[in-house]
């Protein structure tokens, strides 16, 4: 029996500042939005205010950029100081053109600029980078729910990546907890009763795109949403489960 | 002000055969499903039973594999018959390995084997492939949507693809009508009135996970979902928008 699924904004959280208390704040505008959170909610989070919450937030006059960002700042008519934050939050350059740097960020996730972003970072001199271990935070965020609902909930934190082949952004998981992110589906019948062989869903990053329906990057941005009635493996495997083993890549 | 949005699964749409009307079995599934098609819903319809309604089933005693095929055949462990019907959908090929032939489909959709799919099919002896024009298909369901219900919805065809970098396949748009596939946001503020600089969301996408989400492809498979609340751009602009053209793209 398949349930139909809402997808829940919570509107009404403040600006985030380092040391907040995302769980908190999610707490609170979600009760004041009149929405109590419930048992098997996930709570999509964007990484955004996880980053500035863990004082991710990087003020460009601190930067000394090195030769080599020097010379990327060139060839993508990039900010040098830019490029710096991008390189320290790489582990491998995949791609260079149009402007962009395609990285392996040192988590293992590839996309634009090591998820470095200019966007509501709090202005031109400052950049936002990634949560330093979004699966720690994400674990974090849901235990902290739990002290204070009592409610068991898996928590995704959310980025929008490009992708190869495909214009536009779509948001996907780059961290998460109380969720298993992918639904293997190998084995089951089909509706003809043959058996699927090569299917793997990543229902988390499936979930991510639900809850970035709601949430939007521009000024009236909601950075967290609730997906509320699906049934979903709560077993708790990170993100990193997501990232596919270069050696496993046709693309790198 | 965003709303809550709900993703609500058409249950009970039989089989589908050759020359079914997909729109007036999802018209009257839905009522029966006690769910009446309202104006701005989203109706997310998995290509396999448009395919079917379509006659795009081949059957594989009908085809004679190529030399070409036989070579490819080898090398991926496939049937060379399977691999002359993704060649049939491609117009160029764009990785080999790990058992999968990454192709540009005659549409220029980037993805495994063309499209081209044994699940769902009608068993061992059959292949599925996508529709011949997805676009039109979305635009002549949305029609008859309309003549049956009077009601003006956006329809969103539906596959669900395998990505680079990513373990895992989502559900994705590959035909749309009534729907501006792309939110171009360039130009917005962000929280801190910093313009957007480079962002296109690529909506269709989103969607089709959402959808995605309840509509599974084990037995339990419901081949369409609604998503309901949505405020979205009702341009009739088709899902060929979304392809990244390749002089653009960083991995072809």
């Amino acid at each position: 029996m398949v349930n139909k699924l809402e997808i829940i904004p919570i509107t009404g959280i403040p600006l985030v500042k380092e040391g907040d208390n995302i769980a908190e704040l999610i707490v609170v505008a979600a009760k004041r939005a009149g929405t109590e959170i419930v048992d098997g909610d996930i709570v999509v989070i964007a990484h955004s205010i996880v980053s500035k919450s863990e004082g991710r937030i990087v003020k460009l006059v601190d930067v000394q950029p090195s030769r080599f960002a020097g010379n990327l700042a060139e060839l993508t008519g990039k900010d040098p100081r830019q490029i710096e934050v991008v390189l320290k939050n790489a582990r491998k350059i995949v791609r260079i053109g149009h402007g962009v740097i395609i990285c392996e960020t040192f988590h293992g996730f590839v996309c634009a600029n090591a998820g470095v972003d200019a966007s509501n970072s709090g202005g031109e001199d400052y950049l936002i980078t990634l949560p330093e271990n979004p699966d720690k935070s994400a674990n974090r965020i849901r235990e902290e729910i739990k002290r204070i609902t009592g409610k068991e909930v898996a928590v995704i934190i959310s980025d929008s990546f490009g992708r190869p082949f495909r214009v536009g952004s779509v948001n996907v998981a780059i961290g998460c907890s109380g969720i298993n992110p992918l639904n293997d589906i190998r084995g089951y019948k089909d509706l003809y009763g043959r058996i699927l062989r090569s299917k793997i869903v990543c229902i988390a990053d499936e979930i991510a795109s639900a809850a970035g329906l709601v949430m939007g990057e521009a000024d009236e941005g909601i950075p967290v949403a609730i997906v509320r009635g699906l049934s979903y493996d709560r077993t708790n495997i990170p993100a990193t489960a997501i990232i596919r083993d270069a050696k496993d890549d046709l693309f790198r």
